[in-house]
């Protein structure tokens, strides 16, 4: 009998390009995920993230389902799992959902963090999950353009530029932003009901020359409301993101 | 003017041969370091580590020296190292030392840290830098049994066998041994005036042995008396060792 599994993953992204399956690579979270499934089935399985994740994020808590017919037990499952994915992609937690659990459509909100390196130095262990920053930003400032994003929004201005009608409404429930307690990390948490393409690492970039001094924490607003990507800031690095959470 | 600097560097071990230069490769740390150094002065610069780390094994706080003759500051020296240095290498500290001063001849002593990970999955982002055991081992076992290394003792038993007649006795002031907060790791702190070849690594398997039940914490003091390598127990993993401190 076919059963609903709903699996929790975390993952290195470096090697990746990114979670969703592709047609000139193999190399996706996503595909490593159904190719390993598809085996053990016998039958094609297809898995159902909670959202992409861009080439190069990371994952700490992404959720997944997929359909699948076996004799295993989910314990059974769970490590069959682990033990044939390579040593950066790990299933943290496998169980039956209900018929209805659908990862995408179910998820209620979703947090990333975002995490500036700015020690003297440079951050030999980190190096693959940070974004090592060469000027100190100013934590006020970051905090104080962050509060213009809380809310519902039109993030038009903040996402990669598709010609598409769907909506580019979200809300953000919160944007935290903490030093570390050694002082050598700015980690930025989002919370919100999801997230556009690119749209974290834009907000972080966008933050970030706030920060830096080279834009005013006010022209958010105007930001926001002109829908224009290129009034907005660079886009942060890949490597400094990681999906934390995925809310049901 | 030929000035003695002396540096404390940080690096992950996972794509090198090891701290010291080598005939049949570049690819040291020591190698790396005498390479730019080299480059940068126009005439050969010799390094200076504590000591040697393995293949793999990290560092937090190696320390080393060398001599120049530069017109550089000291901040444009670090900041020149860094620059240039691979992004697995990081240069912590640079100052110019007395002139007796010698990374290894001065030191004295060094601190080494051991991770062991026991949690449930796969440490997807720590994967490089700890050893996973697949059964919990015995933390108050594992206590037991290091205190028979506290001390003075020939180490003999605990080394790789070289056929050498240098001093195998080293004096050992603690092995700490500590479960993270969130119960996923084990770590153990050695510090001691000295450690041999393998010999932290040693030491680590032959806990861990003592730990899963394999061996009695009693009979460390037979196998340090024994001064035979294949009485103690099989050596851990190189990427789950960093040299955190090398005290003067």
């Amino acid at each position: 009998m076919l059963k609903n599994y709903r699996i929790t993953i975390s993952y290195d992204g470096t090697r990746y390009d990114g979670w969703q399956k592709q047609k000139n690579t193999e190399n996706t979270i996503q595909g490593k995920l159904e190719v390993l499934l598809s085996r053990m089935a016998g039958i094609e399985i297809s898995v159902h993230g909670s959202g992409r994740t861009d080439a190069g994020v990371h994952a700490l808590g992404q959720t997944a389902n997929f359909r699948m017919d076996t004799e295993l037990s989910e314990e059974e499952l769970f490590r069959a799992m682990n033990e044939y994915l390579p040593d950066d992609i790990a299933v943290l937690d496998l169980r039956i959902a209900s018929e209805r659990f659908h990862s995408r459509l179910s998820a209620a909100g979703k947090v990333y963090r975002y995490r500036l390196y700015v020690g003297k130095g440079k951050p030999v262990f980190e190096r693959k999950y940070v974004w090592q920053l060469s000027e100190i930003p100013d934590i006020d400032r970051i905090r104080e353009a962050a509060g213009y994003f809380i809310g519902q929004h039109d993030f038009k201005a903040f996402c990669k530029n598709h010609r598409m009608k769907k909506s580019t409404v979200r809300c953000i429930r919160r944007i935290d932003v903490e030093q570390s307690p050694d002082g050598k990390e700015i980690d930025l948490t989002f919370e919100g009901n999801g997230f556009l393409q690119n749209m974290v690492r834009i907000l972080t970039g966008t933050l970030v020359e706030c920060g830096l001094g080279f834009r005013e924490p006010e022209q958010m607003e105007e930001i926001l409301e002109s829908g224009e990507r290129n009034r907005a800031g660079r886009m942060a690095p890949a490597k400094g993101l990681i999906l934390i959470e995925v809310k049901y």
